[in-house]
């Protein structure tokens, strides 16, 4: 179609919102707006379907700014759509307490899909929210109910196409042949250092096409609106493959410092903006102009979106009454319910059952609910045999191609990309009709850091099963033994860090991580055999922290996790046989105990004895539970896990031995509080 | 060369000893050893120069085992050239205090340049040894000195092919054009999940291509020895560029089960092995057999090596006499020492000097004493301008042809890839000439966490320059703002994480970064501007606390770090108004202060009055120097930084209530100990 003043009043409309934005500011990232706002125009006016007053709406398009930092043209494209994004709010922008923060952050903007700005985060997300699409369209869409068909767009910049998680989730994307996934590479040869000539000089295209991506350069990406409708309008023909469009443009076009990174992360000057407004015909005294036609033709295409969402949802109604147990379920999923009774398939355990491996007793789990929860995505990054994440006759989510698997396929070979596959599940998550569960040896849960923060501030319900949980991995040594890793995921906000004792609080851990929408789970889980626990109970386990053996007599309260949990119980034994009184607390997740009611949580950890705590890794947090710490401040080494456990004295007596020494050296404390007690609360 | 028998005698030498070994240990890799022994024997034989009497020769040949998993093969490599490695280490790999770990140890075993393992990160080392090397060869080497000319060699899989940080880290080293470094690709179509098929189809060769890689297939790397010395021989006579071997070899080759991921990470079967020894003419009843014809053709080529070590040490004798200049700083390098008193050169600053941010603090380090200390490398993760990590006209380490700088250039520009320049710094520190420094924002840090890990565990002198340190960074938001990262590094071994406070003590992080052989440090460092403190001195900061306000009736300390200390030294204001006495404690690296002596510690948080501390991130592990603690222990806020201190109470007034709260608390325990007084050691 043809392109005219409107569209380019449009297009330089968006590009001033920026420009004042984040002048107002003082702060922010003019440049990328200003070099995108072509492209976006045509995206979102003549492409993407969605509804402003409906921005959950399932079928919506998904668009996702990988260059977060851009994002005051996101803020501009929602207000003039007429999302609740007001003019007063982009004259907020980067204030404290506004809705639109110097990156873009889904869980305090509507219309924005997932929380970027980490470079190459949103990319990951973008595959994933891809995968989830494939995925539901597989299971629910059936013959005259296509119910399920949007595309996921993606903006990148230089910065993204440089970090390794973009890399693997491109390798991840061309593999799985995502036809849904279309991505535009802003190719504007700045980054921050200035020209990339100075660190990036591969050729994107070449290794996109490696990735197995179909390509398309639009050459001119400032001003060919025709070329841009046309290289989209090519992409969604291909079917069988992700596509990338490499569009060439000027950062900060317009501005007297176009082209050059002056315009990446600073305001522009007030002459600069001045001889800008001129330029393109605005009053260069006003401020966050909008005319109205540019208002109109937006409102326009929003009326077409939400007319759109009319249509679908009676469709829907159609196929929920035509299709009544898939419909049902599709129902339920996109309320965001869990089946009504789905935990009672989660595994119990007796004390008599026979120990088993954490890791196992999480596929036991698996393996139990995957039919009553088919929202339920599990996967690996190539660690399947060992991560126990695979149930009895699991279907790949595969391209149908591969003679691997199906699309209605259930079980991710995420490959070796572990930071990948955490931005994945992120995307995924986000997509609203999947719960993705991902795993990989504890150790590595760090290679994805950057992506594990952004499920915890995003909010996603994303699963992390994270085995070999510790020196107990044992021959594999220092370089694969966890010492740092549950301190760092303890210390992240809005992160339940698991760690069961026994078959019962794995199933306590997969229930709360299931039913905990807007809180990511690390599952940390042993390689090797646990015994079952007298008091473990699915009812103890979700309280986050319990007592697994008490005497009201006892002089000492041991606190320990996992794998350490059963080898108090025996230091119990040790101390008794010299004549002193231990109970134990097992304490599977302490954020969750942390949020029960202080009564309960000082009958678990009560004033009067002291307190040791036990772990087998950095003791970096336990003063929080206990007067003393017994764990691991340095790195593990290689041997049988038995041999290893010894060498560092984690044995009954190398326990008891500590105990003994903090009850001696707390006997004159007066009064001896708690730990959890505390002068004041902390700000949460 | 022709190649017979005898070659094909050693490379199964090698093929069972990793046989022998995994099954004697039941555990660890058999597979990559036996796929990969040809191209090891060709390689170590025909190609690489190296003293196995003196593994630390400057000019040696360096080798890197990215797919760490198969370390039997280096190991059994050691052991057959002369290494420090034994029959009986052979026989004792795995097991504990062994010097052969499940994966390879620099710090464990000579000759293993870098700790491997974790994929991908070998990867990122080998392009840092070709840095190294060419940049140290730009800055030594002279017309008739050719004393640094050596190649680094690496060999990975198909898992480190798809982690990101080989991504990244292969980007950077086709941008350097770096012509020293050949990888081998073991192409052998196997991961732990099964065959690559089932996640990575992706066209390697193609890949690398668009990096600015020059490639080679040799297609049958289980048997064609000609090919693959031809390759090599290719790829040696590429100058500018990086150079990848694609490598197709059948892993397990001979075993029953070879060409499955069986072979993968399991011992073989005892009638596998049997079948294998009596193929590859071995006698089945024999373990660790090694035939006398191949020790001595190995320790030939070791005897070779030797004495083109002496030819060099002669000549390095020579450009020492010549060159006194040059010759002289080369040695001291050579020998590890810095300059004598560096030290004097560090800045140093009184309380009247003007407040700056900590990073701009840290530039002017990096300006006072780069001259000093041709050894450093600075550079960043494309935030140049914002790390403030280059110093006035430093030449960029660059290939000349781009014409951005040189190749004795110690600026490097390692674009958006921040886990590749982390990685790459492991590797640069490796080579022994060079101490590398690295900036990216401190939130960014953990997108490095894989090789910051490594750091630690292969005793690096790496820094990481670490700004915008907290929600001081204001705008950018909660995405960029670090909450648990100081909590993660602190809970990391063999770690300096620095917050410094003003001028002095930044001085004091770079004194103990620089003189700290065997540690890595991250300073964490502030947007924000920070007084001059009155107390901070060189010699308090390097005892990673002090007194920064002494009051010896005071009833409370306050416990700070970087920027809080100030805001603590006024909340001693606000608390003189209310007749409360407090004192303050600047603590900018708590790993610093653990070594101090205990009375020493105890005089700085001394019994009898409680103490709090106050840093704006999470409180994990505070509780180890506080009795309370304020903290942020949830995700910061977009907005200029002062609200945002604002918001989360980060005042005086804040400050000061707290403390109130503490004093009340502890008003009544007797005795009240210093946190510091513990009941029993912790094993280091």
């Amino acid at each position: 179609m043809a392109y005219d003043k409107l569209d380019q009043l449009a297009i330089n409309t968006i590009r001033l919102l920026a420009v004042d934005a984040t002048f107002k500011a003082n702060s922010g990232h003019p440049g990328a707006p200003m070099g995108m706002a072509p492209v976006a125009h045509v995206l979102f006016n003549k492409f993407m379907k969605f509804n402003p007053k409906n921005p959950k709406w399932l079928n919506r398009d998904r668009f996702v700014l990988s260059n977060g930092h851009g994002c005051m043209l996101q803020y501009a494209l929602l207000h003039l759509f007429g999302y609740k994004v007001s003019m007063d709010d982009l004259k907020s922008f980067r204030q404290i307490d506004s809705i639109l923060p110097g990156h873009p952050e889904s869980h305090d903007t509507e219309g924005i899909e997932v929380t970027t700005g980490p470079l190459g985060q949103g990319f990951a997300n973008a595959v994933g929210l891809a995968v989830a699409q494939a995925h539901t369209a597989a299971v629910y869409n059936k013959p005259g109910y296509n119910l399920c068909d949007n595309h996921t767009y993606f903006f990148f910049g230089d910065g993204c196409a440089m970090e390794g998680i973009a890399s693997e989730a491109a390798s991840a994307a061309g593999h799985l042949q995502l036809g849904n996934l279309i991505g535009i590479y802003d190719d504007n040869h700045i980054s921050i250092d200035g020209d990339t000539a100075c660190a990036f000089t591969e050729d994107v295209t070449k290794r996109f096409e490696a990735y197995g991506w179909h390509t398309v350069w639009v050459k001119n990406g400032d001003t060919d609106l025709e070329g841009i409708e046309a290289a989209i309008k090519e992409c969604q023909a291909v079917k069988d493959k992700p596509s990338m469009i490499r569009l060439t443009t000027t950062i900060g076009f317009g501005s007297l410092l176009q082209g050059t990174h002056g315009v990446h992360g600073n305001a522009l000057k007030a002459d600069d903006i001045k001889q800008l407004k001129e330029k393109f015909g605005f009053n260069p005294e006003k401020t966050f102009e909008v005319p109205q036609e540019v208002y109109d033709v937006y409102h326009k295409h929003a009326a077409e979106g939400a007319a759109a969402e009319q249509e679908w949802n009676k469709l829907f109604e159609k196929y929920v009454s035509e299709h009544k147990v898939l419909g049902a379920q599709f129902k339920r999923v996109l309320e965001g319910k869990l089946p009504e009774n789905w935990q009672s398939k989660l595994p119990v355990y007796k004390p008599t059952d026979g120990a088993q491996a954490s890791r196992k007793l999480s596929e036991a789990v698996l393996q139990a609910i995957h039919e009553e929860l088919p929202e339920l995505m599990s996967g690996s990054a190539d660690l399947t045999g060992s991560n126990n994440t695979i149930w009895k006759n699991a279907v790949d989510f595969q391209p149908p191609s591969t003679g691997l698997g199906d699309w209605s396929g259930r079980y991710m070979r995420y490959g070796v990309r572990e930071h990948a596959m955490a931005g994945m599940m992120n995307g995924m998550a986000a997509y609203g009709t999947v719960i993705p569960a991902g795993g990989t040896f504890l150790n590595f849960v760090s290679y994805a850091a950057g992506s594990v923060r952004l499920s915890s501030l995003a909010h996603h319900r994303v699963l992390y099963i994270a085995t070999h949980d510790s020196i107990g991995l044992g021959e594999d040594g220092p370089t694969h033994q966890p010492i740092e890793t549950l301190a760092h995921f303890r210390a992240l906000p809005n992160m339940m860090v698991w760690r069961p004792a026994d078959g019962n609080e794995t199933s306590a851990a997969y229930y709360m991580a299931l039913t905990s929408k807007g809180t990511p789970s690390i599952l940390a889980l042993t390689r090797q055999n646990l015994p079952q626990l007298e008091a473990s109970t699915l009812e103890n386990g979700i309280k986050g922290g319990y007592v697994a053996l008490e005497d009201k007599s006892a002089q000492i309260t041991l606190v320990a996790t996992g794998s350490e949990v059963s080898l108090c119980l025996e230091a119990v034994k040790t101390l008794k046989d010299q004549n002193i009184k231990a109970r134990v607390v097992s304490m599977p997740c302490v954020e969750v105990f942390d949020a029960q009611p202080k009564e309960y949580k000082l009958s678990v950890i009560p004033d009067g004895i002291p307190a040791l705590s036990v772990e087998v890794m950095s003791t970096l947090g336990w003063e929080k539970y206990s007067h003393e710490q017994f764990g691991l401040n340095r790195f593990g080494a290689s041997g049988p896990y038995k041999d290893v456990y010894k060498k560092f004295e984690f044995t009954p007596e190398g326990i008891a031995k500590r105990a003994v020494a903090t009850i001696e050296f707390y006997k004159d404390v007066k009064p001896l509080r708690s730990p959890l007690n505390r002068a004041f609360e902390q700000l949460i």
